[in-house]
């Protein structure tokens, strides 16, 4: 697929500082690969994209995306294969969610052959910082900002797409403690919670770090307007096994729609699960929790997979305690999707893109 | 005030861009005067502040504001007055407000030697640019944005406190035509509406876009519960003078303490008028328009000072007009509060701080 490019200009880095890097001590994030590509949008066209040697680019304070936060992002993974190849986990549904959340956003969307076209060489040239060890992967970040050089509280002119990889090791190690969250919200009715925009994590981190000074580590999330219903954990899709269904938020546009949370409750399915997707209320889990039939509770997203809930403060003094089943649903689902990602498991749905 | 500071490193510019400068066609926010302020905070502390020649910097691509949204900033002005000096209005409630934003947005609050006496030391070199043409001034823009270089969905580790100025003429030209927004919302209960997090506004776009397409150049911001309630009018605060009486949405976390809502208050009280702040909502508005108790409505805030509401679009099909009196009580207290800032009327509220 990636014969027919002429527009795209590759300069391959010099000196790669892969020899460097310390794969058994990585920090989520913060080592990045030799390359980087960047597109930009001007006068209404997007531009040539190009890959380029991973380095800083010049640009002014007043950059319209550090003032009026036009700026969301894609968090994504390539894997090492058993017979050695590189794989893309679903590509194209993080390309059409970059473009969901750039329309609600008012950023022009990103065309396909920029973002799938782009990735694919850029992963290429990458292809041995993807780890080969359990658990490891590449983490891949695209994005898109706005780069105008004004500060009026109106649209930007331009715009910056950019692509940028990083070698991980498992985000969380062992389960969660999760806070009901009855105070703050994340996202309005009628607004941005469904995008990957900027905002929603900067608004995020103040209600985090009340939870973690109670001892939690992550909060879940209620809706806005009386804190009765559950919609995310963290900064993740939440999933409960209640005796032998998988209950999870429906999707609204406050809930993000999870790339990870759509393929498990595929898994699901292909597994004999039943799946509802509807309103979970607090008071429906808790009583759950306490009567037992609350099996397991667990958070889904790029950079966890899955990632066991072993706790729930439904307030600071009536904290309950979740089953983690060594073998439970939860960790079947992460084998099984683990197993499709590494080529184990035959990829019977196409989810898996080989860049070799 | 200026004189115990021996922790600020200052570097003039040694070719001004002044004279290149047509200040009769400025667009607002894209010309910037010759310096700028940086302040840096790592390692748990904030570092020495820096005025330098304005230029841009260098940044990675994994900057975590373009990421996560840890920003915020504040909008001030200098005035050129009467008398030839230079004078800001109200600066510590800029500070004051700009530390609410970094609280919420889990960031380090700016330390007043650094906001105050950075930003008077920045006007004192750049005064020249305050221009001196009725309506025109010079727009100051302090802003804090998190400057760490990993990407991880978690609080930056390091942050960037800057200040740009660029001179500006009047905001708006002409009244404005709002629209009450039904569908989509601004900001949640519980969330960071009340900061001026660059999240606010980049969400804002869109619907403010579709408003524009029906024709209208504002949105009358509404509760995202139902639709009900009145709470900001596009960027800005907003006032109707119901008979005789200042009526105001309350504060709440959803709405910006606007530094101009709280001076034309105090304006209205000292005009003698009464003054409400209150839950405001759709449908009182509405039949106060059609029964002619509306006598005007108004945005407040620091770019456009006061801009006259001349049309509200209840629904697409339900547009009243507003009276707009030319010597009306909006314009009225913008020729106040613009008299104070020029230092034609005594400044008795102590709001204006000179800096020559």
């Amino acid at each position: 697929m990636q014969q027919n490019k002429p527009e795209m200009k590759i300069t391959r880095t010099e000196k790669s500082t892969l020899s460097h890097v310390d794969f058994d001590n990585l920090t989520f994030g913060k080592t990045f690969t030799d390359h980087m590509l960047i597109c930009t949008y001007k006068n209404g066209a997007w531009q040539e994209p190009e890959i380029k040697p991973y380095q800083k680019v010049e640009m002014p304070l007043s950059l319209h995306a550090l003032h009026y936060g036009q700026a969301a992002f894609e968090g994504m993974k390539a894997y090492k294969q058993i017979d050695g190849n590189v794989a893309l986990f679903r590509p194209e549904e993080n390309w059409k969610r970059l473009n969901r959340s750039a329309v609600r956003l008012l950023m022009p969307e990103v065309p396909k052959e920029v973002f799938i076209d782009g990735l694919v060489e850029l992963i290429k040239l990458d292809q041995n910082w993807v780890p080969s060890k359990p658990d490891m992967s590449l983490y891949i970040r695209p994005f898109i900002f706005s780069s105008s050089d004004f500060i009026a509280a109106r649209p930007s002119e331009e715009y910056t797409f950019a692509i940028i990889c990083s070698p991980v090791s498992a985000y969380y190690s062992g389960a969660v403690k999760v806070k009901v969250e009855r105070e703050f919200s994340r996202s309005a009715h009628g607004g941005i919670g469904f995008t990957k925009a900027a905002g929603n994590y900067g608004g995020a981190f103040y209600p985090t770090e009340k939870a973690k000074q109670q001892g939690f580590t992550q909060i879940l999330w209620t809706d806005p307007k009386n804190h009765e219903f559950i919609e995310e954990s963290g900064t993740m899709n939440v999933m409960f096994i209640i005796d032998n269904t998988m209950v999870t938020p429906a999707l609204s546009d406050r809930i993000l729609a999870g790339i990870t949370r759509a393929s498990i409750l595929s898994l699901g399915k292909e597994m004999g699960m039943e799946i509802q997707e509807r309103s979970v209320s607090v008071s429906e889990i808790e009583e759950a929790a306490k009567n037992g039939s609350l099996k397991e509770a667990f958070g889904m997203g790029t950079a966890a997979v899955v990632s066991m809930i072993s706790h729930i403060g439904f307030d600071t003094d009536n904290v309950v305690e979740i089953p983690v089943p060594e073998k439970g649903i939860g960790a079947q689902i992460k084998k099984r999707l683990n197993a499709i990602r590494t080529g184990e498991s035959p990829d019977v749905n196409g989810w898996m893109l080989k860049i070799n």
